[in-house]
């Protein structure tokens, strides 16, 4: 049995990246992540900004969403887990799940999705494979972390439907089908309280609700408060603080206001996780730096989504001459700035990939990233190797020092001088396919209209220079979808208006109404809809069945290959609840699979919607509720291509509030039991009407409280009275 | 001295309408308003249903507003107040001002505008007028009171800057400047707290901060609680409650749980009203019928909004023919159902204004509104009247069930048979002119498109047909301008997704974009902006100038009819705070004034932006501060319509920030003094580059609280040095 002293020590980490051996407890290594193992080399250092080892850098998080691939997520995770073992690391920190609330937060790169749906399935994969190699992963930023700005202050002022049914969404599932060894806890404030010190958050919801059992770590610094946290269920503050907080935690104890038992159980929880850590280092790690690279490159041809392709420009002819423009294809952008940073074990050179595969291939810079150089000379030179070739591909993008976790963005736009120079090109060369390489989303309006072909490689990790020439000419037919909305311009996006927040504060003012939800709701025109991607070949759908059973919907739909070539497409699959009593978004994703087909090939896809994905968050039982009666579900290419749909009854959950004082007459009149017992007190009422104030006095009263009712008199009763007959109504109702 | 029973009873009702004679207190008459007095003939009932006694019906507020006249509001209070004396009426509960959020707030069509400032002007010269002959006004309802449905529950959900800026802002502007008697609190919460028992509402900001000595009366049946509500701060219970609460407050104070104090101040503010309505009683009253008819017409013509005019086709030719459409030109919609309805002592028919001031008028009902006869036969009659005149006007609008007090709209369309009508009229007659009755605003892009005239007559009261007559044969030269945004579609509006709320609560997520500070935002087309309105003449805008003082902005600008008629131009000035560190508005409402104008005569309009109208409200010190620096003015016709802008440089409040552990690196590098006193223990992160994480790490540790950077070992200091070494710097910045 460890002393109070030795518990408090677990609770903290022993330098920047390690915790404390104490006892039996064996100290841990945990590093950076989590599209690459960033372990640092040499000495820690305060900051933890030396140099890190080698390590394969996969997709970011927002490449490796647009695979929509749990399959392909959970193999990325199994490769980091290899590579984690490999250097001696027992967690790693990711996947980072925050949903995509406005496109300028600056760690978008790190996060999956606007969506939740999506973001769970993808995170839960990828913690399965990391963890089935005997190595920790951690769930994170917990919760409600959606901007940069001011992040280690700001308060998420956010209404508890929203955070359940967005913000904690995917956190539940993951947590729920995945259990990672630790859940990492946000720099921000949730409604008032530092998510490290949010018992709600940590102990309520987290373990009591969702049964977890694993270990709570903060962000590196998130702790304000140690003795604060430990009672809201902190397990493991990093990194150390040379043992002053550890003292804190003591001298809490001892004073008599913090419990021990809260000590106590940080440090078994930091215990279990040492352990789980020793027996997975048990077994031998073997992490080939060539395999990773090529999982690397066929994780980014995945990702890779074709958001135009007029006149089918693509795939280009292998062999084929070309023009190769933009300083991204010989230096590529691949990965954002922040303690995700990886040093990747080889870089593929865009340029270098497609000269391997084309014939003759030019190149022109075209312009720079740092201004460096005459911007009319680079343009013009890019302008006339373009027209000289029979097509060109031309790279366009965001620069790393325009994104980066620790700041936002304040728009969402592609420098000018690229999109003068797109307009050039174009005009010169009609057969140019442009390829984008950006962390956040960017608006498209202007590169949607000038160019034929569009091939959005968002940051696709190390590999990602290969991946693009495999795509490019066809050796991979894409199949990547977008996995956030693009909006026609950053003024229509939901958080126009309270992102980042001021003084500290972010006003959720959308409320569920995050990306293609808001776009949906509010009828709007957007540039490329969420799941957009197009395909080398197409896709046709028939026969949508839908049967509800206690698991859920089940949809059933025929997929056929229609074209060409050999091809995977998304299905994806929808659902709504029209006409419910509270606002329900348009349609919500709430399932996807793939069918891979060969030219004329069909198949049959089965998506299950779980019955728990049906839910709404019911904030007077303070629990989620299936409401009853007819869901309508959609299944297409995108959330706006939507091909077929149905309709299916579903058995709801039963929703009884309790009548009280302070329900309306309208409400007892809707219910049969309370009707029949109170409506001889209410016969006064049913004489008046309103004519002479040109209303429907019916209307009026329905929505009043029945207690005002007869505290002014109307209704043959008393307060006592009623009470006691809405005491017999409940009882009733049962 | 009166025993507590008699100051509990002074604080509730006797019944319905009136109050409690209590020693030398004498009962009051209460009666419902605000554009007409409704006071019910023969007994009081429970409801306030009964028939009223006539009285005239003036134009309802979003008629009124339309004029943008305080000097004609001005007008109707102090005939309202000669109707309310001669009638034996002491309180009128009138002026209602809250902020039409939503465009289906079923209530609207009682309230003024989008806009606080406007709305605030408009009630302070209305609340003048009414108190200038005797009679108290009761401004309602306080506060945040933005929906009918499930009003009496409805919690309104929204921040300390948003209530200030615009929620609090007109009653703040009408309690310092023109002391209304009494102030009539709402029936929903605000954050949680019933406005009736809300402490900070009703005693902190509104008599602490506001300076407010009048008496706080409850809407009708707005007290859940008695005792909580005595305690926060409420004066006088409505209707009486036959002595319930009464006892209620009596025993509260008798078992020590009630500050007999508050019932004392309550009582004490009753007798203050009473006695003042004594004093009113004292003068005789005369209430001329006809004059307040006629006064009503001259209002009422001034309300009217020339939305369009193609080719000028209006005014029409006097003494022409014409084709009268629609059923409201025989039967007008002139005010809302609810408790504000009046019960009028006359009332002008539009079609017969129109005979007495035309030719030969042919009619034809076109319509109706409750779906009586055949749509198509009444269509072609009205069809053919139309093509057989030379020119034709078109009555269109909504119905009374179809807006009123106690419910929402749930769109805001006019009827599709309206819609087809007008159609088929303007295909067969071009020149038509559309004249629109309704409460709240209506999509009129259908109208828009169709229509080469359209004048908005809104409700218009009684004498409403007259007006339209003077308008559309040019006895007068409409000035009218919209109070509220006419938006393309309801989806674009603010609050289109959080209203009227769910689960009895509303979140107000748009924030301060109320209205034109949202379409303006947020860049967004409109169909007609806020502050729009045509004339039969036109005005050029010239040599503006602006001088910043101790008194605010001074702008003056020369204003010239250049038309051929005399007209009047409601010169609209905006203003805007570019640049700053909290978000603001492109351009916010802060003064107005008139200008009439004889055909080529010019004039210097001068219009005061108030130093106080400059302010925001910074929540981290809790108060208003005038920012520093250059302001944008513009002025104009419109809030789309701006003819010339200027910038002017204005010295702000000091707003000085203790510094705390809590401050961010940045916060104090930024102050000098700070800077000082703390740069030698921060001396170790100077050295740091973040080039092996892709970061600007000046950038990413410059948001850092500097708590956490100690905290980490980061820096040469304990918390306690720097402590006193931020103790040091505040004392320095003094």
């Amino acid at each position: 049995m460890a002393t109070l002293e030795e518990q408090a020590a677990l609770g903290s980490g022993a330098d920047f990246w390690t915790t404390k051996a104490v006892g039996e407890v064996p100290s841990l290594l945990l590093t950076d992540g989590p599209h690459g193992v960033r372990k640092q080399t040499g000495a820690t250092d305060h900051l933890g900004l030396a140099e890190s080892h080698p390590a394969t850098c996969f997709p970011p998080a927002t490449g490796l969403a647009q695979s929509w691939d749990p399959a392909l997520a959970r193999r990325v995770g199994e490769a980091l887990g290899r590579e984690s073992r490999a250097l001696g690391v027992d967690v790693l920190l990711g996947p980072g799940i925050n949903i995509k609330r406005d496109p300028r937060c600056g760690r978008n790169f790190e996060y999956y999705s606007e969506d939740p749906h999506l973001t769970g399935a993808l995170a839960a994969a990828w913690v399965n494979g990391l963890q089935s190699t005997g190595v920790g992963a951690s769930l994170k930023h917990f919760a409600a972390n959606n901007a940069e700005h001011d992040r280690m202050r700001s308060d998420s002022d956010v209404d508890a439907r929203t955070l359940r049914e967005i913000y904690l969404r995917a956190f539940e599932h993951v947590i729920r089908t995945a259990r990672p060894w630790t859940v990492m806890c946000s720099y921000n404030r949730i409604n008032g309280v530092y998510a490290a010190e949010n018992h709600w958050l940590l102990t309520q919801v987290l373990r009591d609700e969702w049964g977890y059992e694993g270990a709570v770590v903060s962000d590196w610094g998130a702790v304000a408060d140690r003795v604060a946290a430990v009672a809201a269920g902190l397990d493991l503050e990093m990194p150390g603080t040379g043992g002053a907080t550890d003292a804190a935690v003591v001298a809490a104890v001892r004073a008599g206001t913090l419990d021990p038992a809260a000590v106590e159980r940080a440090a078994g929880r930091v215990g279990e996780l040492a352990a789980k850590a020793s027996e997975g280092r048990a077994e031998a790690a073997v992490a080939d730096p060539a395999d990773h690279h090529a999982l690397a490159r066929e994780v980014a041809a995945h990702c890779l989504v074709l958001l135009k392709n007029d006149g089918d420009l693509l795939p280009l002819p292998a062999g084929g001459s070309l023009a190769v423009l933009g300083e991204f294809a010989t230096a590529p952008r691949y990965q954002g700035g922040g303690s995700s940073h990886v040093n990747p074990t080889r870089l593929d050179v865009p340029l270098d990939e497609i000269r391997a595969l084309a014939g003759d291939v030019t190149y022109a810079r075209g312009f720079t990233t740092d201004g460096e150089g005459d911007a009319a000379t680079l343009r013009d030179e890019a302008v006339r190797t373009a027209a000289a070739a029979p097509a060109a591909v031309l790279f366009l993008g965001l620069a790393a020092h325009q994104e980066s976790e620790g700041f936002d963005r304040d728009h969402i736009e592609l420098p000018a001088d690229q999109l003068q120079l797109l307009a050039e090109v174009v005009r010169a060369q009609p057969r140019t396919a442009v390829v984008l390489a950006h962390g956040g989303v960017l608006r498209l309006a202007p590169v949607a209209a000038a160019a034929p072909a569009i091939l959005d490689a968002a940051l696709l990790g190390q590999a990602g220079g290969g991946a693009v020439a495999d795509v490019l000419f066809g050796r991979v037919n894409p199949s990547g979808r977008l996995a956030e909305t693009v909006p026609v311009r950053l003024q229509d996006t939901p958080a126009y208006l309270n992102f980042p927040g001021e003084n500290s504060h972010v006003r959720y003012g959308e409320g569920i109404h995050v990306g293609y939800r808001w776009y949906d709701a509010r009828d709007m025109e957007v540039t490329f809809p969420f799941g957009h991607g197009l395909s080398y070949t197409t896709f046709a759908y028939s026969g949508l069945e839908l049967l509800a059973d206690a698991a859920g919907i089940t949809a059933r739909v025929t997929v056929t290959n229609t074209g060409e070539r050999a091809g995977r497409e998304v299905v994806q699959c929808y659902a709504a609840k029209p006409d419910s009593p509270v606002v329900r978004p348009p349609r919500e994703l709430r399932g996807f699979a793939v069918a891979e087909l060969e030219p004329g090939e069909s198949t049959q896809v089965e998506v299950l919607v779980r019955r728990a994905d049906l839910a709404y968050w019911e904030t007077r039982a303070d629990r989620w509720i299936v409401e009853d009666g007819d869901y309508e579900v959609a299944v297409g290419a995108s959330s706006r291509d939507l091909r077929l749909r149905r309709r299916v009854a579903v058995i709801g959950d039963e929703l009884r509030l309790p009548l009280t004082l302070d329900s309306t007459l309208g409400e007892l009149q809707a219910d049969p039991d309370a009707a029949e017992v109170l409506a001889e007190f209410f016969q006064p009422l049913a004489g008046a009407d309103g004519d002479g104030l040109g209303v429907d006095l019916a209307r009026m009263m329905a929505s009043v409280p029945i207690r005002r009712i007869v505290g002014l008199g109307m209704g043959d009763v008393s307060l006592e009275e009623l009470e006691r007959a809405l005491g017999e109504a409940n009882a009733k109702r049962g």
